[in-house]
């Protein structure tokens, strides 16, 4: 009845991820694949699985000619690296989940692919149960990607979903996400939107042929949002995310950024609240799909990763085809954003580099504008980052230049500031 | 850059689909696609394309060798099947629209798929813009799809978020919806489940690998749902959709039926509004995975065609992994659907047949009672659509076997009428 490839594997990493794809594979005999070996780096920890199981060798399982499929589920980005380059050059296809050494490698994995011919699949490392890689890889292959855009991040989506509806601080916020598992002791890595922009990084690659290293990246994280900053959202109706955006402008070039959004009520996005992630495509003709589910955890991120294997047992590879077979689409910092910006004095804010400042409210102790900045004012700044300052992008924030023209005019006449 | 195969079209239908797919393919010329022919039946109709696109000679695009791939996307399911099946004979890839003429003839398209080696690709025929069967067919292909429930007629959903949202009663509804175009003038095909069940038939296959004709499976639509129904829902909270639903039993079959259902308001479906469609994926592991998008009209419809389009320049086949490579999941009827019914008169609800009935009301002129009826006295029966009685299935319908046992004593005290 089936005449699929035998999967033989070898597992790095036994954390959350990788003891759940162990028990996820006990579940699935169907999938004819079974473990051979797990590398791991503690000898000494107890595990939930065979003591014959595990080695601290790693080339006991590269070097191992049985295994045909090495899965990567470490958190070191460096080891992480080299695991996945010499399993490729070995001769096995590859599944890893560790987007910062994705995020940070991908033109060498791009180069590894191609020589070796071997497949390098990493749909858990995106959105987890979310098969957003795939869509973009195989469904919006045309030139009708209008834009993306998506909550990637399960900790700092739960940590706002609680301010929002338990009005927790911040703080108080972080410490249930770190509580409940959502959050690491470090909480740097995801709160300061470094995750979230590793993940994007790659994703602009399977949605516009981009590659793009995410430091060059526009991006922050939620730690400077401020309790006032809630207020002002609820009294408007809306909600704060960190949305990760790409847009085509009219140019054909693609704007992006990772940055928390003010988002109304009715958008798809204010329906992805706790852990869970969401990604909205919009596509010429089609309007807007929205794809939900959870995108953190042990048994969602395993799941991606068995969606993998059973790939693998038909030879699939991603084909980059944005990349490879399109003229991929240029990034572009030559336009403007439309930002909520609160902050505790005047001194911290460079009015002058705003195009026009459209409303400010000093009611309090802290105070707030809405203006419009050009995007490589907050590339080259950190002021918007910096000083308790909160920097949240408006509903529909880009501005082309052409418009910036158009209502220039009439903005400044109605705000009558600059 | 590029090394995709060029398209040369023949295009049977220039309705609302066809039109769209005209307009759309102008405005992606990277997707190298080009309509030599239109094959149309009135020859007199005024038509926004050159006259010299079409034809009412059939074999002009059937014969053509040119031509390499035919899009069929014509209303009548005969013709439709005739124009298939002599284009996959002739050696040209088919992509099609027309979800009754594939859900009637699976059986034969499956078998000359397999003689031709033909592409036969019908994204649009399911969900029009949510890439539902592919996500299907690529990665929810292990043994772990535990449910699939979704909303797949769009006109119907229309006219009940209409009934809820705008308290309008059933037939002032379906007026607004075919002055809007979300409805045919005929509407008994959407209203009466005839649609969805089509739909349903083939993304059994893909989900499943079952094949069964959409006569033999338990469907019905919303045409008796009656105002004091929507009032029912509301004071608990709750919305009624057309769900059409499969669910993987304790015994690994499958469960499966298109009939309205009682939907909570935080179920991922009741956000599912207008003229949308919506998926749940329910799978071992990942929890909910929800796809949105738009599920009828013009350029969502012709989205999803062109996507096909996209898929047959790198020759891309749908496998049938679940039929071929699985061992397929069994359709059964030996289970129990807790359901709401409502009548005007008892004489018209035969008690005796049903397991139980929990609780009953006849505060009004109508009445309503909620139970739990066996499947095969649904399949055998038609009470429960005559008279103007109408039956919605409770939230979590499903009940085995196994649990009927356990329940069935405790339920009889409770209830104390059978």
């Amino acid at each position: 009845m089936s005449y699929h490839k035998q999967l033989t594997i070898g597992l790095f990493g036994f954390g959350v991820v990788g003891e759940g794809l162990y028990k996820v594979l006990q579940q699935t005999p169907s999938l004819s694949a079974s473990i051979k070996k797990v590398c791991i780096k503690d000898p000494a920890k107890k595990r939930n699985a065979p003591v014959s199981l595990f080695t601290t060798e790693r080339d006991e399982l590269l070097n191992d000619p049985d295994i045909n499929v090495i899965v990567e589920v470490i958190n070191e980005a460096g080891p992480a690296f080299e695991i996945v380059s010499t399993a490729l050059k070995n001769g096995k296809s590859v599944v890893s989940a560790s987007k910062k050494m994705i995020a940070e490698h991908l033109p060498e994995l791009l180069q590894l692919q191609e020589v070796t011919g071997q497949s390098f699949l990493y749909e858990s490392a995106a959105c987890a149960s979310i098969p957003v890689i795939r869509n973009l890889e195989e469904y919006y292959d045309n030139d009708l990607l209008h834009g993306i855009k998506a909550i990637v991040n399960g900790s700092t989506n739960f940590i706002l979903t609680k301010i929002f509806e338990d009005k927790l601080d911040f703080q108080q916020a972080l410490l249930l996400a770190q509580q409940l598992g959502f959050a690491e002791s470090d909480p740097s890595l995801d709160v300061e939107g470094y995750d979230a922009v590793n993940k994007w990084a790659f994703l602009l690659t399977h949605a516009y042929g981009i590659i793009e290293h995410p430091n060059n990246l526009l991006f922050t994280g939620i730690q400077n949002i401020h309790s006032m900053d809630a207020r002002v959202a609820a009294e408007k109706g809306q909600q704060i995310k960190l949305v990760a955006q790409a847009q085509k402008l009219h140019n054909g070039q693609v704007a992006s950024f990772v940055i928390p959004q003010f988002v109304p009520q009715d958008d798809h996005l204010a329906f992805v609240k706790h852990e869970y992630n969401g990604v909205v495509i919009e596509s010429g003709f089609s309007d807007k799909q929205f794809f939900y589910g959870k995108g953190a955890g042990s048994f969602p991120t395993a799941s991606a990763v068995l969606s993998d294997l059973s790939a693998l047992r038909y030879d699939y590879k991603y084909e980059y085809k944005k990349l490879y077979h399109h003229q991929p689409n240029k990034l572009t910092n030559d336009y403007y954003l439309r930002v909520y910006v609160s902050f505790t004095d005047w001194k911290h804010i460079p009015r002058e580099k705003f195009e026009w400042i459209e409303e400010w409210h000093a009611r309090e102790e802290r105070k707030y504008l809405v203006g419009v900045l050009p995007v490589n004012e907050l590339l080259q700044s950190d002021w918007w980052k910096t000083n308790a300052t909160s920097l949240i992008l408006t509903p529909d924030p880009v501005i082309e230049d052409i418009a910036i023209k158009q209502l220039k005019k009439k903005s400044l006449e109605l705000a009558g500031i600059i």
